[in-house]
């Protein structure tokens, strides 16, 4: 296993940072040993990516996974390294170890959460020894509908078996294994993360001292469904998708941008777009009467589609949001009943809901704190004030950190 | 002018009913005398079709217009006895008097808001002389981007002249103007058409007895925006949009498709869409994993998308959606000032907000209702509880209607 440099201190180009750091691949599947999923199908090679931070403990205890939502990737934190891809057709980056790219370049931004993760940071790599895994089917480095199906010779597409949120917290526990790491100090997540984190506190309970769940509910609302869907269509609906055989050509660009902008509006609040954009025209005093862009928000709209299709593989896009769609912790665990389901939990739990989240919203997040709290057992519940809707748990830096930092720093009542 | 079969009264066909009505078109503007559009444009020749029900009071004093929301029609009360076209491509129906059409049929609904117009009604024909008109740039029989421009002989498209809802308010003075009607009575409309009523007691303070305001604000918000901007990028980017210019071939249904199917989330509340579909599967007890219809409200947005291509056109959809961003009452009347703005009105104004409609809230109705009270001005301000979201004006029947009544059956206190 590489470490990355500077593991868990100061780096000294990046201070209060865990510096650059290096992608890991692991193999978790092979022909002798496939990974069977949930929905039915097999994968007989699944490489999984993943980023490690600070050092691990000789009593492998202080491990903290890190789950990610659902355009999100292993790289949670640090200055990334590693080359990366850009496709021949100059739609979207998959990092492949050993390859050399055509046109290729470093990550300049830092991983997602390095506001939370880093040296005396909330999520503290002097102290804990921190994993993020990217997800299966995404396209960030773990196997997902981009590779190669090693049967064809040619990429996935739509072949690429339906994966689901069990089938992601399984691999990371693969993961784990073979890290020789047998026991979560904590597993931390939002949105889609959340759920994994919930999911690890359900599927492996003995597992899992502490689980963490941001800005996520045990199943996705009926309109968070209906949003889902009308992205999928637009991209399936796109001429370029060729029912997902479109990587030797020009992709489903505008179905994938018009997915993501739609998705974009629900991660922000209605309170919080108005207040940064209103009805504000785009440098502009009068409008130009015209289908063009006229208000600011339009603009940084077309913005997020542009910059996300350059970034993310449509079919990933199906898959992962697919999963989003399926999860069902009531389903999947208590036949239908959340509170049924609760009663497998060992782990200290915590949800924090954001006031004007209306993806997973407060309420939601609430039903599954009753659900815990029916079964005797305690949780700890922030709704936490803030004008950024679903992404705020990302950008309310310090409130989401200084509640990770009191709950990771408490000595678990059930350690 | 052709009245009506059984006008006002009750038809034998349909008790409770105006019966059989034929829609009326009326030239409202010629080479000698333009409609000059406030984006700049002018046309030179504007067809509009309109509906009456009820009989025109000698004095004239009893005319009530009602005005239709994004995709409505003339069409808001009885059954259409006219022969709808279908377009060669068999993808929208646009009316042609005098055409021949090669596949027609007639209008198996009735009316948008039959359940309000009628004999005995809230509207009540007996007593009322009801108009109402199709928008300019719309697609049921007043002249848009569908149809031909005389000076090209072809399709306007996007050459059409980008109209307002202050444009579509005097087109409707003019409509008026023709019939010799000096003044309303009342003028009532629910969303964009709740935007033209508003705008028609800015605009024609003398002409408006009382204004009726449903589920409509004095401008849209910033995530109403956001959301017209996701639908007409849909449109725009279907590679079979050809700018407009699609009338002789295949035209953009993914991209009005995939528009309608996201503006119809945003008519329905979260909570009437769980109540109504929930998580529910789609005629199968376990899921299919796939990308097809799993989920109820997949399957039913699919149908709404499908259905709604087959009756507009995508054009249609730009202008009228974006009339709707640009509508800002305060900006028109007010510079800014919607109270200022408001000292212009001289109508009596109800406004009706719907408790779950998140498209107009009830917060943004209140904000109108709040500029007019600092006027020193009445306003009748109503917030039905419903869980029908923005749809509740058009579906909470009951609640509305007596609303209604009593609204148009009180003595006006300015009349």
């Amino acid at each position: 296993m590489t470490t990355p440099f500077l593991p868990g201190g100061d780096s000294q180009d990046f201070p209060g940072s865990v510096g650059w750091v290096i992608p890991q691949k692991i193999c978790l599947a092979s022909s002798e040993n496939p990974f069977h999923l949930e929905t039915g199908g097999e994968l007989s090679h699944i490489e999984v990516e993943y980023e490690t931070y600070g050092e691990l403990a000789a009593g492998a205890d202080n491990v903290v996974l890190i789950t990610h939502a659902l355009s999100g990737d292993a790289h949670a934190a640090g200055w990334d390294q590693t080359a990366v891809q850009k496709t021949t057709s100059g739609r979207y980056m998959v990092r492949k170890d050993g390859y050399s790219p055509p046109r290729s370049y470093r990550r300049k931004k830092p991983g997602w959460w390095d506001t939370m993760i880093g040296p005396g940071k909330p999520i503290d790599t002097k102290r804990f020894f921190v994993i993020c895994s990217n997800v299966l089917g995404s396209c960030y480095g773990t196997t997902g509908p981009a590779d190669i199906n090693p049967e064809t010779n040619r990429p996935y597409g739509l072949t690429f078996p339906v994966v689901t949120v069990g089938d992601w917290v399984r691999l990371q526990s693969l993961l784990l294994d073979q890290l020789g790491i047998e026991r979560l100090y904590a597993v931390v997540g939002g949105s889609l993360g959340g759920q994994q984190a919930l999911e690890w506190a359900l599927a492996y309970p003995e597992r899992v001292g502490k689980a963490i769940v941001l800005a996520a509910s045990a199943r996705l609302s009926t309109q968070g469904l209906a949003f889902n869907s009308v992205g999928r269509y637009s991209i399936k609906s796109d001429p370029n998708f060729h029912n997902g055989d479109y990587y030797r050509s020009a992709g489903p660009e505008h179905g994938l941008a018009a997915a993501r902008m739609l998705a974009h509006i629900t991660y922000l609040s209605e309170e919080g777009m108005d207040l940064k954009f209103g009805r504000r025209l785009q440098n502009k005093i009068k409008p130009d009467f015209s289908f063009d862009v006229e208000f600011a928000v339009e603009s940084y709209l077309n913005h997020q589609g542009k910059s996300f299709v350059e970034r993310f593989d449509a079919n990933s896009y199906l898959f992962v949001s697919r999963a989003m769609d399926y999860y069902d912790a009531a389903e999947r665990w208590g036949e239908g009943d959340l509170a049924a389901a609760c009663r497998r939990l060992r782990s200290e739990i915590l949800v924090a809901s954001f006031s004007t989240d209306w993806l997973y919203t407060p309420e939601g997040c609430r039903e599954l704190v009753h659900a815990i709290t029916r079964t005797g057992r305690p949780v700890t519940y922030a709704d936490i004030p803030s004008q950024y809707g679903h992404d705020a748990f990302l950008v309310e830096t310090k409130r989401v950190g200084r509640l990770l930092a009191g709950i990771l720093g408490a000595k678990s009542r059930f350690a």
